[in-house]
């Protein structure tokens, strides 16, 4: 893709070994988090087994990059990047649950509720929202509590009624009936979108980005965001199973709303260039601290899973 | 009971109207919150069903309380008492759901999972867990900030997975079982003491409480929390059904442990004088700023619902 063309040069950056560095220090801090209780019962072993079984930790990587982007550094922030992954978590815990999706697999593992039991599963969900409140709270620095205080309250704002839960309260609705693509983008802004842009406006906060940096980056957020839906539909119809861990073409068997249905696949590979396009275009002038963001960007639509 | 007659006398003090004053504040802050939303969608409704179906309010009044025995305001502390209420109602609406409790009804009305369906029971819980700590962290002044932080600690915490939610775990892994008085006061502690010991805490921290004050209202919210279950066992067994809203004897039905059940109930009824006594004694050099909590205190086991 000639998007690395740009009037900025960041093909020299390495994102496999930047992904890999940020994957170790997170891997180890939700280890330290989850593990540091003192006796190992059946709810911390469920939420362990859904916290480490290996996700992409787009989104904490995407909060320790927008605070490099602006000068921070990846240990400030590193309690809201855990929290944001046990949101996330906790989000597809319940999405599988029977009363929701049903899925049974998740990563390539029985999902939560199944390899534990559907109690067991909402309270793991339950306890991983509240965990992650918990940590954003943790961090006693009191010329930065209200830095925190902010992010916590983008964070819950993403997390919430008017974001993550009320996307997945239309995904669920919209399943067997068709919807315009005004609102497949609204309910995936919501679903997805919003807590990918808290996400790196947390980063671009404890980083104490200037509020103009800010809302560059949310604008990059809010494209990448949708762009990054759109290359989960497509890895669906296109993507060979053994990478993304989810059967070929689940998404037109069940009759889901997706990019390639309403726009083709050809539409929607160029509706996500010209979204992460918009993206570079936001951070344009940030210097070469944001290579790291700019490269996730073509890394969003690039991924094979 | 002659519990009025400690070094105290509180005797004079109005509870009812005390309560049903800060009721109608808790309300209007509640519906105020919920009813902001512009488009009233299914997920409102299904999250103001059940914050609206006239609870008894103790935690956020036990809130509210604690705040002016240290000399803070009602208003100051009104968000923390909203979110504790909130935080109670989504632990409410989970621990009914079919895959846990299996309740049907709750105050006296189907519980949300019947009222709606069990996916948005699922979510409208999510979502009024999420919108707690939203309302916690939405105080805007600089100064206070690394108040509310603390605030938000403890009440993530009290809610978390060593705490409340640890609480139904072990509440559905003991029925049909049986434990001992001391797992019994355990798994109380865990699934209704923290939550009410952190109402107070709250409280008391944004009411500038000092340490030593807050050391002893936790004292004092320990014992009246575990008086409280001992109320709620004893009413079960007790009670009058119109009242109480539930059917008598259901505990003993499910076989479920409870405090009747391995102390009798007399000795139930005295050890949760006991308790309140020494909830009393706790508090006892706080000035008549502490007589809503001391009547508070008496209230939790004389009430009849």
């Amino acid at each position: 893709m000639n998007l690395k063309n740009s009037s900025h040069d960041f093909s020299g950056f390495d994102l496999n070994s930047y992904i890999s560095k940020k994957n170790i220090l997170i891997n180890d801090e939700l280890n330290k988090i989850i593990s540091s209780s003192q006796n190992s019962n059946l709810l911390t072993k469920a939420m362990s087994y859904s916290l480490l079984s290996g996700g992409k930790r787009i989104r904490p990587v995407l909060c320790i990059a927008a605070s490099e982007a602006v000068g921070g550094n990846e240990y400030d922030v590193l309690p809201a990047a855990c929290a944001l992954e046990m949101i996330h978590t906790y989000s597809l815990i319940h999405d599988d649950l029977p009363a929701m999706d049903n899925d049974t697999l998740r990563r390539g593992k029985p999902t939560c509720h199944v390899a534990f039991n559907e109690s067991t599963a909402i309270l793991a969900g339950d306890a991983l929202l509240t965990l992650a409140f918990q940590i954003l709270s943790s961090v006693h620095i009191n010329n930065g509590a209200a830095k925190w205080l902010k992010v916590i309250h983008v964070v819950s704002l993403a997390a919430g009624y008017r974001g993550m839960i009320e996307g997945q309260m239309r995904d669920m609705a919209s399943e067997n009936s068709h919807i315009s693509l005004k609102e497949l983008e609204d309910m995936h802004s919501l679903k997805t979108g919003v807590l990918i842009e808290a996400s790196v406006e947390s980063g671009a906060i404890l980083g104490n980005g200037n509020s103009e940096q800010i809302e560059q980056l949310k604008i990059y957020a809010k494209n990448i965001g949708l762009a990054f839906q759109i290359t989960d539909d497509l890895l669906n119809v296109k993507g060979d199973p053994a990478i993304t861990g989810k059967a070929a073409g689940s998404d037109k068997t069940r009759n889901k709303n997706t990019y390639p249905a309403l726009l083709g696949v050809t539409g929607s590979e160029n509706h996500a260039k010209k979204l992460i396009t918009d993206a570079l275009h936001a951070i344009e002038t940030f210097d070469n601290k944001s290579d790291s963001l700019r490269a996730l960007a073509l890394y969003i639509i690039e991924r094979k899973r």
